[in-house]
């Protein structure tokens, strides 16, 4: 039996995407309601990220998570686990999520009894780079076994985010990934973006993370 | 110095994509020339898996190579080490690769001295799934890392492509990564898809994969 609802999320009506994100963070600053946006590609680790995310954050927040597939329910099965109220969005083949198509899940998970809504975006590092979702931050990971080439490849996703998890820390000694390489490709594209290593599966990292999640959600919700 | 061309690619002005594609096929029969359309998720390593295909293949066919990537040329660069011919293609942005797309890079590549042309796709699970390329076959890599549920998220990829290569057999032991599950639910999606697991790494597999390439390419330009 599921814990979760599921949503089609349909087509946005609305032609500037840019206003309506504005106007989607503005409701959730009067809401007091942080969102983040957590981009990634397949498979780089978000699901089991935002599981210690939750196990970190719980005590402190109400945190509500949308899980944004084109189809199946893997992810919100696996996050309904942990407790946190879950809602499974289907983008029906959409590549990303807009400002729109992100206040259709805000709606349906609610905010009055949340603090922290995350979005898990599509597995992909190209369009979701493109449309604003109205998140307060951009998050997203890189995981070592993609490479260290990625921000030379996907510039834009790594100029819009705030802050970069790099996961799968644990299987580092496998792989021809260069670490300080990987950060400074990222901060020459933004050098204002936080870079985290972690490791999901082995919960190394997930304090700093969680420090930085933190902050930016007490700003947020008193009103900064 | 670059020994290899970039081409910026210019969107389509063809409405019918599915036409067109056809239409490019027809002509690349009559030139003996096949095309491959390889996909994947960023990091999935198209480009490794690329440079031990040639390995294996550079003496029986010639092979040229097309690098589709939304900025810099880091594959080409890697590619044109091989002595392959290579072109890169730089789409702007575009998160996949059309048929008139496909065509460009084709005519910048040349047909006349090649059997073999491959066309490496933005890498992105989603948006080129979506778009015929005028390929004669498609073929997909999923590494271990990524995990064995792609098939459940990504389903409209494996529907259309009639390989799938898994990549990154040695390091199958460090992720929970069940190669039979994976399988199945490729083989569920798609019956008639071939699955060969590899390491481009080390060079497993890629025997089985040159022979399912070189009974492709010699059927096409026998013009069976």
């Amino acid at each position: 039996m599921n814990t979760f609802t599921t949503m089609e999320i349909k087509q946005s009506i609305f032609a500037d995407n840019d206003q309506d994100a504005e106007r989607l963070r503005q409701e959730l600053k009067q809401e007091k309601t942080f969102l983040l946006n957590l981009m990634s590609s397949p498979g780089a680790g978000k699901t089991t990220t935002l599981t210690q995310t939750i196990a970190a954050l719980q005590d402190e927040f109400r945190i509500g998570i949308m899980e944004a597939d084109i189809d199946s329910d893997v992810d919100a099965r696996a996050i309904s686990k942990t407790g946190a109220k879950v809602i499974q969005l289907h983008t029906g083949g959409m590549c990303h999520l807009d400002a729109d198509m992100a206040r259709q899940g805000i709606r349906g998970l609610g905010t009055k009894d949340i603090d922290l809504a995350i979005l898990e975006n599509v597995g992909n590092l190209v369009c979701p780079a493109e449309f604003d979702t109205g998140a307060v931050k951009n998050a997203m990971i890189l995981s070592v076994p993609e490479g260290d080439d990625k921000p030379l490849k996907y510039p834009l996703m790594f100029q819009v985010c705030d802050v970069l998890l790099i996961n799968k820390m644990d299987v580092l000694e496998y792989f021809d990934f260069d670490l300080e390489a990987c950060k400074e490709r990222a901060k020459k594209l933004n050098p204002d973006i936080s870079v985290i290593p972690i490791s999901a599966k082995t919960g190394e990292g997930i304090g700093a993370w969680a420090d930085w999640l933190r902050q930016e959600v007490k700003r947020w919700c008193a009103g900064e």
